[in-house]
């Protein structure tokens, strides 16, 4: 049972991410302060740090609601074939990377270096959780992997967010949506293979 | 021909670029100054500006370096075979990882993600120069995908990266090594696809 008390401060903390992924993408992450948080979203500035922390819990819990709502979009169901369910990643991972607030990913990254950050745990976290997603899906179309998906997932989040980041420093070079086409070939090309082993 | 004044030029740029890379590798990137480099390296302080412009210029000098090597070290030979020239540039990419100045890739990459950055243009390039390098190689492995090129190696080069990435971030979790067998597997799999078409 959810208390009354529970319940705001569940819809407290929704206010305040909604106004800060706005925020973020409209004025940029440095420049936006608590007050802006606050002003925006309705609630008093002294609760955002008893939510997230610091600014940069902030920017990784708004970063952690896309990728959940990146998990959501790309559904629990069985996969019809391999083909279409490599297809709807790719424009998952699509759809994600346009969002105006993906580019605070790589915002954070340099901090998040630093074993001894306060975001390092919780962006290796993020990491896991992309891994792990994607290690499920491919575990239909890759039944005899076995302990190799570990290695060929981490290359395939890799692909994504490296594909991302040269997306993001030079979009005229580098086409998004050609360039995830062109890792779907390749899994499609793996899976193949390893069909007719 | 080589001027004297021009040798000299170029030896202490040098003699600045080897100091920089042990500084930056030993001391980390953010603590070290001009005054490090100018001891460590014997050329005075004022001379650093003038070679790089900035410590982002420097930094971005030794990481070009880097770079370079790898290129040099893949070598410009023709290809055995598929597999082998793949391996080669899976152990390429994780000798030039275990660096440790390659973590310094990440520092310079939310600077450089600014498109009003000074260092903006030239980690552009530094991504064009690997994607080119890149492209070169796959050419002849995958004469069918004429323009199709493009973006798988964009692909490639974003794996290359993002594994990268997220081995920094968590080592225990993510195997380079092994990371980078998975995607050479994933690159003969759509080289043996395409040569059955």
């Amino acid at each position: 049972m959810t208390t009354r008390r529970e319940q705001t401060s569940g819809e407290s903390r929704d206010l305040i991410l909604a106004a800060a992924a706005e925020l973020f993408a409209s004025k940029g992450y440095r420049p936006t302060t608590f007050a802006d948080v606050a002003e925006r979203s309705g609630i008093s500035r002294g609760s955002i740090p008893w939510h997230f922390g610091s600014k940069e819990g902030l920017l990784l819990a708004v970063l952690e609601r896309s990728v959940q709502q990146l998990i959501v979009d790309l559904g629990p169901e069985p996969f019809p074939d391999a083909a279409t369910e490599l297809e709807r990643m790719a424009r998952g991972l699509e759809a994600l990377f346009s969002r105006p607030n993906a580019r605070l990913f790589v915002t954070l990254l340099v901090e998040a270096m630093e074993p001894d950050s306060p975001i390092h745990d919780r962006y290796a976290a993020m990491h896991e959780t992309l891994r792990a997603n994607g290690r499920r899906a491919l575990e239909n179309l890759l039944p005899s992997y076995g302990p190799r998906l570990d290695a060929l997932t981490a290359a395939l989040v890799g692909a994504a967010i490296g594909i991302h980041q040269q997306w993001l420093i030079n979009p005229t070079q580098v086409d998004l949506a050609q360039s995830l086409d062109a890792l779907r070939d390749m899994v499609l090309a793996t899976v193949r293979a390893a069909g007719q082993q």
